[in-house]
């Protein structure tokens, strides 16, 4: 299938991942982590996220949301998130089955929760027919190709704190975010006081492999039996491992979300001039590496025979269209040549 | 890690698999199993397991377990097993967490089920106070070692039939059993009225990958939302899809198996002479990759301090060594001379 | 504690139910249902329901409201209901943790699901990653003190079948609803395509006794296991049943929730005069026996120390008064007086 | 149905429990446990059990025992208990379900579990492939109608805490238990180390009602949102609070098992000349109220038109008859009449 814009996953491997799976695939190692490549990612992860982060590899991004959920609630204990939240639309009710939990979810213009918008939630504490709201998740970039801001994350991690609640972060796409914001991973979540988080590389130039790093040593408790038992322990760990170690180490991370942001903004910029004689519209600011565009519908479908991509609000007439790794300049000018021809 | 007798999942990944991650690491393909890969490979199995069969790619042994189970049974009904079975002792409970069902075990010599073993479970039925037995679940080959028969499958397959249950193999070392019984996968599943299989590559020479294959129509049923509610569907399928079509279509499967097959023979008939003249019992018929041995505690911990392997059962002094298909002729007598030395 | 207005599980027991249970005191009969009070008891669900009607007694409203939806749904499957339905807000999770379900829930003006409303969360049918909508719950009477008319009903279960899914009544307040509508229970329920039915008698004049009730037979598949895994099954269930044959062959759920709506109806209209004068407003109609009022939070929480009742949401200073089949003209004056004293 | 000896949940209520559910059933009570019975019955609870005991009202048996599996044990952990544990065989796996943990089971001669053969399941400590120990559950009296001990009782519960493990007490018979041994509920359970058991009372009399009863304080963590989520919260509660109530303070408890363990000894004790001369044989010792007797199937299936009662192990011709507190000395020689025209 020809490149597109349908999603970061529709791409395939970054050339440094397949090297360093191939480096690791030398004699024998310990499974399921207690392997030497481990200890060194470990340590890479501890060198990103501060001292006191602590690691656990899994396969999928479910895996990592739902263990990250599963370490800060029990099932009468409620998440608050966003309506939009991968966690509430895009898991088939993960959370709900492996945990048991409530999520509550709030209604947002643009993907983020405001302090103001939890709160909304945040009521019938100690009243036994309620579930306890016990945590915050907040997706970063967000399903919506929004950025919290520092202030914004510190701001929700102070509220979740001040009711002793906890700060998820869902960072499937956190490297698109940490060089849009040109902070580090540490800058963007453990000073900022989140308590645990998801992150991912596999949208990022990774053949597969997620994590669950919890940055709250408090929430350590018994994590190997539950990952274990949900069904994420991998065996040859080695491989996940290695993965994370060239994307971490040689500053893969960072390339790829910084090209991928910058198709996006290209993608983006091109766009404009047609907005103002066409149908067209941006529906969010592009800040990372979607473009989320309300045009006809008949263009849209037309569109659609040519490259694969999302509809995102079909009510709406808003489809999503997404950058990647790899994608090319001239991806982008042929896209948008398609795109002429249709209006 | 010098190659030794721990596992089969110590070992790395077959040339062959490696090479067909980085052929199938082209352009674009849709995610969560909607490319060229998985349709092609499906049909392999089609192949290899009769036209009838339904394959969902997983990650792990673990889920294509629990997927499985998830199939036959609903909460409050029940699995007949083996005491010794993976399902049982190995995964941490994720069958009673991500279906809530019960497991009905069964003390065996060798880790084997019989029609007469399994009727030792079957009562209750219509009585709401008793999970009810739903399911057999038979592991091929066994994790003692040991293999099953053709009739003695079919004799299972039959009595589960004629109970209104079904039969789940779990294969994970599914091609070690067919290069000892010399028979295809077909001739050891489908044609026995197996009704549901995990089919492993992970242990036999493939990085990450697990498979769910149904044989009876009749369980496919959902089965993609269960994947992915329980946390197992792959992003990037294609490249576990990739894997099994290596796997599959250029007979590594047979190959690698069959060496590892040997090797443990090897082993056996290499310890044959010392049992003699020594207090050493292979426990088991070693009819596939592992070699049960009993041996004097101080031995088997002085040769722990040079190889690791696994305890198997500590109060009887028994541990597993199990060969892999990159396990040499040499790395067996430098182990033999390390146990002989310290005999 | 002196009768007040806080719900109408703070009445006690109507004589006639106490007289029912002391009758079925004699000798000995088995456990679990399979005695002759609940053999005529089903017997009068059928007259009161119609022939196919299936009854399966339990022990409180969750128990019954959490049952139905196991027996409409898998993990993977979403009930779609009223932000405010009880399945949602009051039963700590209850769905979530025993059933491992999404509920999808609607914002609505008056506690009331309409068919455009449910529309809107009917959409991702075939795609994995979203669960399937399976079921539409409604609570009747609302947990507003509203009601849904035949027709309203009617259109609801049209819409739940044309999309393969299933309407539940939540009926804990049923009778409420049956006497204010002037109709049977079966003219509400079966006669519209109500599917299944939690059917409550504790709120109106019964010790303890909820029931599940199905209208649809398709849903009759292993109800007596899932009953006992969830551990709702009561052993002594004569006593259950009862109740029940006094609650429906005696007229008292007529009399009972006739008698409560009328306390309701008295309640409000002796509120009339004051709400010209004073800040009060009767926030939805007053259609069975609760009264929703608007009013100072200083009146409100000074007449909270003379009597108990519910704050329903202090952001916008409503209150819940609810009149119960114990509810006294006299109790209605001398809690309007308190009232008017303080206003 | 006339009484017979098919189980204890087959008669009715003490007039005392029905007297005292007519004495609570005046004006207006908080639900849901706030009221001024609940306050009374807890702290006689904590008169018998001592007083940090801490007592939560449910419905029944199953569910004070998954409430109680659920305050020692998070789902990848593990209960052991005997094979015939009500909590392993008559649940039909609800704390599979509800809690998602395992049960290791013994087999045992008697019902009754030792430190030798718990010590067999107390291993993979550590190793997050198997499900980590954490509690042991004894029933007291067993299934088998026998009885632990002090000693044993302590032994066992000294093991668990050397373990860092908790001992739970099924206590659905406690009250025979207690008689037979000349103890009081506290000698039999806190002075002993009991973590926390389940108090039945239906089985001796109540009409329903059983109970949670922490001793070990540590365990009472989110206690009310668990019952409330499993569905075991009742509204009403008063009338459960107020049948303990009269069952503890007036002597109830000891008056009913006193009898019904006496029935059980005059039974066995006419049984016994029958035992010489046909085959006949007394399974155990009678130490409360049920007797467990070998008979000829033939003569078992003929009496069993006479009267209901439960075949114990078919297999073995071993049937269960079990005395209740309002079984009759002319009950015991009717029934032995019947039995000896078949003989």
């Amino acid at each position: 299938m020809k490149r597109g814009f349908g999603s970061d996953n529709h791409s395939g491997i970054s050339p440094e991942i397949l090297k360093a799976i191939a480096d690791a695939n030398v004699e024998h190692a310990l499974a399921y982590g207690d392997d030497e490549w481990c200890a060194r990612t470990e340590a890479l992860f501890r060198e990103h996220f501060g001292p006191q982060a602590k690691v656990y590899f899994v396969f999928n991004g479910t895996g990592a949301n739902v263990l990250n959920i599963d370490a800060m609630c029990r099932s009468h204990e409620a998440v608050v998130c966003a309506e939009t939240a991968h966690i509430n639309v895009d898991e088939c009710g993960a959370p709900q089955r492996v945990v048991g939990c409530r999520l509550l979810t709030v209604d947002t213009p643009d993907g983020k929760l405001t302090p103001e918008l939890v709160k909304t939630r945040l009521h019938g504490f100690g009243f036994e027919h309620h579930s306890q709201p016990r945590a915050i998740s907040i997706t970063q970039s967000t399903e919506l190709g929004t950025l919290y801001t520092l202030d914004e994350i510190r701001a929700l991690a102070d509220l979740a704190h001040s009711y002793n609640m906890y700060l998820h972060m869902d960072g499937a796409r956190l490297a698109n975010a940490a060089v849009a914001l040109g902070c580090t991973f540490k800058e963007m979540t453990t000073d900022l006081g989140v308590d645990c988080l998801s992150f991912g590389g596999t949208k990022n130039g990774m053949l597969m492999g997620e994590s669950v790093v919890l940055l709250n040593p408090a929430l350590d408790v018994d994590m190997k039996y539950r990952r274990k038992q949900m069904t994420q322990l991998c065996s040859k760990m080695r491989f996940v491992a290695a993965q994370f170690e060239a994307y971490l180490s040689t500053g893969l991370w960072r390339r790829n979300a910084e090209h991928s942001n910058r198709m996006a903004r290209l993608l983006c910029s091109e766009l404009q001039p047609l907005t103002a004689t066409h149908p067209l519209k941006v529906m969010y600011p592009v800040q990372v590496n979607s473009v989320f565009v309300q045009l006809p519908a008949d263009v849209w479908h037309a569109l659609q025979k040519e490259y694969f991509f999302y509809d995102w609000d079909e009510a709406a007439n808003v489809v999503r269209w997404m950058c990647s790794f790899d994608t090319t300049e001239d991806d982008i000018h042929n896209f948008l040549s398609a795109l002429k021809k249709l209006l």
